[in-house]
């Protein structure tokens, strides 16, 4: 299989520093597959990259290389890292970009990456991505193994995502945790959460789901309801969503990252079908 | 040869909805290659898929793949469809975003996608970019036959795009079927009909356009009027285009979609070289 | 080695423009890595492109072809041209694009492309990328000569970048030659110059960078001042940058490309760290 190395960074396509991050990749492993993920997260957002790596990794084939950098601190005493986790492996800044990945595979193995040898031969303070992660990333695509990049690394930067809380009896606050094109709002309710509250009551049909002023029903698809009508579903991340069917929600609600989403056991169901 | 799937969506660059299809793709073909169409469609905009795949495919080798999401109704009962038209294959949503595919090609041979063994191993209700067209496409790519996705699938959804027509002697009107980012404007008139207009007049000199309250010369390419005036020319797509040479012409004229383009004929020439 | 073609430019992903391209460089070569440097290009700005190109392409392998398209002049007399310089193959306008390419490798080899028989079968006056400048760049990735594309081509359009000047004993002035999409600000000043500055005078402390009304301390790294401050480095392209670290300097200096940016000798050592 050739190998994949998957590209995800802050830096927009308007510069050509995307170009060059991909010939560093392309000049330590010729023969890699290079694949975009996303280059117009907002500028030195890391909890921004963390959640678009989070949320992407696990569609591609075992084996896969990605390389992580929004890196605000490039050039600071901030590690450079490398990482193998759930049969992949990652390399980036040691600044919270693997938040989501390292929550979800606490035994993923890390080394900090100081092995001069397989940087560019010239190390710039302000392109690490060229002139650092890029070659290695290539070099792992390429054979070396993540013990060849340097000496294990412990104490990670990782941000623990806020978690939900029951606030009464019957309603669990949430909040809005990624805001995506389409304006529909990811929270940071898991399924397995949503899954726990489906239990605890005895209708579906009972659970509301509120953002702002609005109320709205717990669907199993956006077409469940009209188009230009709200509704809240599992999402494609495996967390409970708030959309607008064909629509915006963030902006028809006025709600981005960080707004309270709450769920809650009514006595009377809404109209529509439920999940 | 290696097998070529591009990748046509409205998903933008912001979000890591891209880099997952890619993973899925090549979770099903390994050896692909991977290329990107356009992403930075506007939002659940059909037609602007439909124009955009329409515009690029033919450049591509016999053989390759293409995978189209613009998909408003995912999760809705709107069918998912595979194509084989023109030596192509085509992957994506039966809503329309194959209408210029289809209008050329009406030997398309279409399947309805029902074959669970080729999706993710879990579907979810809002990104079958990831969970089944992804993966169809990558098993396309990987040797399986069209026949393997489903059933035959007839009376597919197709737009018929607006035809140009003769409004009075020697007056022809067209609309702008698409504006790109240079502000040019593509309309629905073929160069067939174009040639057939042409034809129908004693000297290519006499015809003109019109768009909004501009009047502009037909000519042969941008450069052959001055930097910063108006033309009207056979486009790359073979459809008379409106043009600003180095300009913006949709913002010059204030014109958009739909906007009338007018064709006809004059007594007097304008200046300047002509078609 | 898989041979490589980089492609930049000014098409944007809003438009299929891009994916045809590619189409065309893979009808000619199924087997290259396409890989993407920018498209994001302000429109039709050619130094831009040139400065964007300069800037990527000594990070890939040799042997990789670059296409450069950004043509405000296509379907004019301008001319196609190819180039070996550095190891690389560039295709693309006449047009100034390869400037800094160019001002590099002043024994660069460039031919004129006029052979049709490596063009696409159909050339529209208004896309060579697709039509002319893909179809060639694949066939040199895929073992063509480039005296194979036309004859040898001299006097090619060079666009010499404003050099930086003493203006006053201990005064050199440079100018912004490119803002990035963080808003770091990149001058004309390089590293040789800088370095030559560096010994004509005692202490490199003693050199202060301003920009409009700020003063700043040069610097060895962004994170050498604190988050929010401005400083000046050498940046990655081997120039002098001026930056805020983890800011936005184009916005909160209000300096633009052109804007002029000194470099002085003062006798009291600003704080920090200095380069």
């Amino acid at each position: 299989m050739r190998p994949i190395v998957a590209l995800l960074t802050d830096f927009g396509l308007t510069d050509h520093y995307v170009g060059a991050v991909k010939g560093a990749i392309l000049a330590a492993c010729p023969e890699a597959t290079v694949v975009d993920i996303a280059h117009d997260l907002p500028p030195h957002d890391v909890d921004a990259g963390s959640y678009a790596l989070g949320a992407a990794y696990r569609a591609f084939p075992a084996g896969a290389v990605f390389l992580a950098v929004v890196d605000p601190g490039v050039g600071s005493a901030r590690r450079a890292i490398a990482l193998t986790a759930g049969g992949y492996r990652f390399v980036g800044p040691d600044n919270g970009v693997f938040s989501l990945v390292l929550g979800e595979h606490p035994d993923a193995i890390a080394r900090e990456i100081v092995n001069r040898a397989l940087f560019r031969h010239e190390v710039s303070s302000t392109f690490h991505a060229r002139d650092i992660f890029g070659p290695v990333a290539g070099h792992l695509a390429a054979g070396w193994a993540i013990e060849d990049v340097g000496p294990p690394a412990s104490d990670l930067v990782c941000f623990a995502e806020p978690q939900p809380r029951e606030i009464s009896d019957g309603v669990w606050e949430a909040e809005v945790v990624q805001v995506d094109r389409f304006g529909n709002l990811t929270t940071n309710l898991s399924r397995a959460m949503l899954d726990r509250i489906l239990a605890s009551i005895a209708d579906a049909g009972e659970l509301v789901v509120s953002v702002e002023s609005a109320v709205l029903p717990l669907v199993a698809a956006y077409s469940d309801v009209p188009e230009g009508e709200g509704c809240a579903l599992l999402g494609s991340s495996g967390r409970l969503e708030v959309a607008i069917h064909a629509g915006n929600a963030s902006r028809l609600f006025g709600a981005g990252r960080g707004a309270p989403v709450r769920v809650r056991r009514v006595s009377v169901r809404l109209e529509g079908p439920v999940l």
